[in-house]
Order: structure tokens, then sequence, then C-alpha cells
């Protein structure tokens, strides 16, 4: 383990230069031996593009958070981006709202809801209530949008999917500490919010009015006929990416949830489309206003969830072919990398390293010549923390300054 | 560095399955090349079992404390099980008390002793005492057992090999900052045991009284007329690896000092017996009353140690021999590594990293093909801190949540 330059280091030695870092992220994208042939999805694909890149590249491979732990996605991407994922961390009511693509502004209290079913005395007998479908969390959001009103606070419901929502406060002097009414088990009534610190007892009180209008409000919707909230939480203070590294970050990513990560840090969030290609068109269009580049490509991690060995092969190879029209635009610094491992085998995250490759004019190539795990792991990179990637981009682009005399 | 994940968030993430976890350590196995063959002990010692392990394992070169620094067993072990050797560490005189499998509970201070000879003005005149034979050692400790009484504590001591013993003190409010006795030079006399902070008034009081009845005790005992006291030590209270991972762990080891090391982090220890054999026995008798099993193996270091290098290349054939009988119990994640190296040509502890091998069923193998210093180097772990060993058996053996959202 070597020691990790900080924040305060960095800004010293960062500048700003015309050079320009791309960093595409195919989410997922590592992965584990097909039992039949022994060759994982990124070692079955045909992947000529990503394979003659990596000839030009260094590479290695990397944990986004720590060895043995499996990433969430917002950790995974904090690490690509530079940040320390175990104490950069986001609380669960900021991930849904990012995830659902609400806008929170600093200040605002947001937090994660499951509509429930209560019996006459109030006590959960459905924690999910029954999962309602979408619709239906859709009308209960603007029920209570409608019904529930609290002087000075505006108070907003979004419907998420089934049963789910999010709640954001917005006002002053609001906080994040208050306690979860959700007692995670049925047969109990929801808990009364509790300030966890003296500076919340304002929005414990807001939230336990709204509990209260809105037991009123639902009253008569069995299954849906209360909630439970989790995770106050705002949205966190962290450093920008401009603050820190100089550089002006933009977010290509169809998703919601890559794009809240990414406002978080301080990207500017451009229209992604729906399809790779449309990605691709958003970074050639707006290549001379930005130096930094992150693009997210989702096809890689959703096939890996649904255990689809052969559809994720498919979205290697589609990302494969559009890679070039990526490359002409000649960026001093392109990275293609995962936010985690999603092997098929195991339909879901996993803790498993991400192979990673660097490519820059004077990033001292290693003997790697595929984009794989077997041949990631001879990479000059070795094995290593996603977070350092950050100052090697910055180092391949030569923005940064040589550290003490 | 991996920004190492810490207990707190590993508690969260933890969760009780009914796979099970096993760490083969084979003490001080890393060696260093024969000069006549080039070939270190491991990669002299014909291995088909360790190699067929490797096979189907990631493996990689593990630093049990940090690099370039010689780990001692308590640090060495403590690393394996997952904790920072640098932050948990054990007081000299627990570590003496550990090696002579005293019991030591929560309040009590031990401290370790050296007999020694003094002159008639108390002056010592040989810090050792002449080494005199272990059983003079245990007549001294009887003579002082009987003979030194203090009112409200209860005072012991334990003969160890030659001059040394260890002193025990068990009562109410003792503290472990009591400063040495022992100046570390002859020529002197013994100090008077200072309190290192208002706290341990009581117990330097205590010490120095029983020193003062002791040398009442011993004055006819030339050549060990005397003693000197070193490390006054409590026993650490560390989190226990069921608290912080949610295993029930067991200890095998047949030597007092790891089954003492165990202990302090929680582990039940089981009869060891003498043999491998027995250990093997032991192991299959309690294998459905635990989830995760320290086993460990003494001779490759002792026949380090002796600078005996065919003595350690048969010592690992013997393991090799009997791995089978372990691999048939099939546990989901097992670990074969060391606490540290022990090169026969340097007789001892060294800095040098540790081969690793993990196996398990998702652990995505590498392209090692044997157990040996230079096979494992190329592995998927790379090199590594061997507390990283802890997390990844767990994510290894499915007990991991995910992190984040």
């Amino acid at each position: 383990m070597s020691p990790m330059i900080g924040f305060d280091e960095i800004r010293k030695l960062a500048q700003v230069t015309p050079s320009r870092i791309v960093l595409l992220v195919m989410d997922g994208v590592g992965g584990l031996p097909h039992p039949d042939t022994g060759k994982t999805e990124l070692e079955t694909a045909n992947t000529p593009n990503l394979d003659k890149l990596a000839v030009e590249s260094i590479c290695g491979m990397a944990y986004t958070v720590s060895p043995g732990i499996t990433p969430g996605s917002a950790p995974g991407h904090m690490s690509l981006f530079g940040y320390d994922p175990l104490k950069y961390q986001f609380g669960r009511g900021i991930v849904e709202a990012l995830g659902l693509d609400i806008e929170v502004a600093p200040g605002d209290v947001v937090v994660r809801g499951n509509f429930c079913s209560v019996d006459d005395d109030g006590v959960i007998t459905d924690r999910r209530a029954g999962r309602i479908p979408t619709e239906t969390c859709r009308e209960q959001c603007a029920m209570l949008n409608q019904g529930v009103a609290v002087t000075g606070v505006q108070v907003d419901f979004f419907a998420g999917k089934d049963h789910r929502f999010v709640m954001r406060l917005r006002g002053e002097g609001l906080s994040q500490n208050v306690g979860d009414t959700d007692p995670q088990h049925e047969g109990m009534q929801p808990l009364v919010p509790e300030a966890l610190e003296p500076s919340a007892t304002k929005t414990a009180a807001i939230a336990a009015d709204i509990v209260s209008q809105a037991r009123t409000i639902l009253k008569d919707r069995h299954p849906a006929n209360m909630f439970v909230l989790r995770g106050f939480s705002e949205r966190p203070d962290y450093p920008s990416i401009n603050d820190i590294y100089g550089l002006t970050p933009a977010c290509i990513a169809p998703y919601p949830m890559y794009r809240g990560v990414s406002r978080v840090v301080g990207m500017d969030i451009l229209p992604a489309g729906d399809t790779l290609e449309d990605e691709i068109a958003t970074l050639k269009q707006n290549y001379d206003k930005y130096d930094y580049f992150f693009m997210h490509y989702k096809k890689t991690d959703a096939t890996g969830e649904d255990g689809n060995f052969e559809g994720k092969v498919a979205a290697i190879e589609a990302y494969d072919r559009l890679l070039p029209s990526i490359l002409d635009l000649n960026p001093d610094v392109v990275i293609v990398t995962g936010d985690h491992s999603t092997p098929a085998g195991l339909a879901g995250h996993s803790w498993h390293t991400v192979p990673v490759l660097l490519s820059a004019k004077y990033c001292r190539k290693d003997e790697v010549t595929a984009y794989s795990e077997t041949a990631c792991l001879r990479g000059g990179l070795g094995v290593f923390p996603a977070m350092e990637l950050m100052p090697l981009a910055m180092a391949n682009a030569l923005k940064l300054n040589k550290f003490g005399a």
C-alpha cells in the first residue's frame, strides 16, 4: 500500500491546460469465467478496438472500494472520480433522490419512503403495501403533494418504482439528523421521527407533522394507507472536481443515478440521449467546452445483473464497435474501466477487481495486448485502488506540476 | 494504498451464513533461494496438492505488517485475522504470558521477568543470572509464589524458559502504566517501579513492595538472587472476530503463543494435540460447530529458525501430503499462507512477503499453477497487505453485503 496524496496537495499541483481526459465507464464490466469455456465475458467478446487500445496503454486491475468489498454504484463512481468512497459517502435518501433525478439543493433534506399497510391500530401489516404498482404510487404522491402543508417548508413527494418514493423538504434550518420512522419490522407502529441531535428538533417536528397529516390523507387508501421513512439526508457538500483538479468536467450518462453522483462532484450534466451513439454525439458536440468527460455505459451491468452472459458479451462487443468514433477525437488521456464487476455468474455486483486501461502519449505502455481481467493483471498499474486513477489521468494529461523541490 | 475498510463499516456489511472459511497458516513458510539451486524451500519441495489447489485459486504475495518490517508472531497473526498489526499491538508482558498459556483476565496486569545476579550492593552483575536452567527457574517461582504476599492482590509467578518468568497481578484498580525495573544495563541497581500516570500509583507501589519482598526471599539464591521486570501490560481489549465479522471462530494450534493471540480476538480454543494429524482430526470433529477455523502449523518456522533448509522442505512436503484430508471437508473458502517468512538462509523471521492462495467457488482464478514465492507473484491478488485477506475471505464466502447504493 502506498500513501495516497490528499486533495490539499493536489490542488497546489494542478494546472489548467488544453489537454483533455475522457473516462469511459462500462458499468460492471469485470466478470468471471464461464464454467464451460473458462473465459470471462470480456475474454469471450471479440474486442479488436479495445485490444488495440490496450497495446497503446498502461493497464491494471483496480479495487473501487476496498479488497473484498462489493461496491454500490455511488461509491464505485466516487472512486473513479478520485474520491475515497469510504470517506465520501452518500446517505440512503440522497442516493434514492439521485436515482430519480430529483433536484437536491444545498440545505434540502431528502428521505426515502415506502408506502406500507397498517391496520386499525396503526400497526404495520405489510412494509411494502403489497408492492403496489408504480402508477398507484404516483397517485399516492400526487395526493400527498396536494394535501400536505407545512408553514415555511416546501414538501414534495416524488414517486419511485412500486411502493418507493422520495420526500424532499426545502426550507430554512433543516437537518438530516432525524431518525427513521421505519421500524424495519411488521407488527409495530411506525416510529415517531426523533431528533438525533438538538439542531434537528425542528426537522423532526416537521416530519412528525407530515406523518400525522399523511395518516389522514391516506386512511382510505389500503393497502397503501401509510408510509415509513428511512435515511434522512442532505446533499453532501463535497469539494468539486473543478476545485480539486482545476478541471471543467462534464457527465454524459443516460441513467439518473450516475448523473446524480456526477452532479455532487460538480460536473455539468449533458444530454445523454438513449443510445451509445447519442452519447458519442453529445461528446463530439461538447468536445471543445470541457477538458474532462465522464461517459457511462449501462448495458454491461444490466446484462450482468440479469445473469445474461451472452448478453453481456454482446454489450461489450457493441461498445467495442463504437470505440473508434470516440478515439477519433484524439483525447490526450483515455481511461476505460468499470465501477465494479458484475459477473453474469453471480447476477449482481461483486467484489472482484475491474480491468483498467489508460492510454496517453507518455503512459509507459506495458506488455498487455488485450483488455481483459487476465491480461490487465500483467499491466504496469498492478492491482491498485481506483481512486488513484484521477491523479494518474491528470499526470498523463501533463496537468500536474512537480511535488516538492 | 488500498483504503482499507474499517471495522465499523464491515460490521454493517457482514452477514451470518452457513459457509465456512478455513485459514491454514504454515508458520514462516516464505523463504529464500538456496545458493546451490536458486530455489526456495517451497520451490524445492514436492507439493502436488498445494500446486493443484493453486490452480483453483487466486494467489498473491502479502506483507503481514508493512514493507521491510520483520513481523513477530503476534503481529503476523493479527494481520491474518484482519487486524492492522500497527494499531492492534501487544505489550511485551502479554506476549510472554500468551506464550506460556497463562490465563489473563480483563483487569489483570502481567509483566515479563528475568532472574538476574546482583552483588552485595544490589548492583546487577548478570542480567540473565547465568541463564539458569528452566528447572531452577521453576524452583525460584515456587519460592516466590509461596513467599510473596500483598493485601488485596493475588500475585502469581509462572516460570518460562531459562531465566524468564511472568508475574501476574490480579485485583481491583490495577494499571499497566508502570515503568520497567530493568535498567537494560549491568552495573546498575534495578530501577524502582514508577507510575507512568497517576492512575498507576497503586500498581507501582504494589510492584515496589513485591520487589522488596523478593529481594529477601531470593537473597541466598545466587546467581539468581534478584529479578528485573519489563513490559507491564494488560490483556488488550480488542473487538472480537465475532463482533466484527459475525463469524464463530475456532483456533487449532498446538503452541501457546498462537492460542493466546487467537484468544484475544475471541476464538474458541480447540484441543490441537501434538501432530498435524491431530489438528486435522479436531477440525473434522468440530467442523459443524464453527464457520471460521484457524489452523496453525509450526514446523515450517521451527526448521527455518534452525537454518535447516532440508528440514523445512520436508516440513512443507509433510503438510502437502495431509492437505487433501483437509480439502475433503469442502470448505467454501480455503486460505493457505504464512504469518511471515522464515528463510532457512537467515535462520529467523524475515521481512519478505509470504505467498498466499485463496480458493473459493467465485474467486476469479488466475494463471498461477504452483504455490511458491515466484509463482504467486503473478497472482490476481498482487502484492498486498495481509490484513485485506479477512474481507476477501468474507466476500468469497458470500458473507458481505454490498457497500453503498
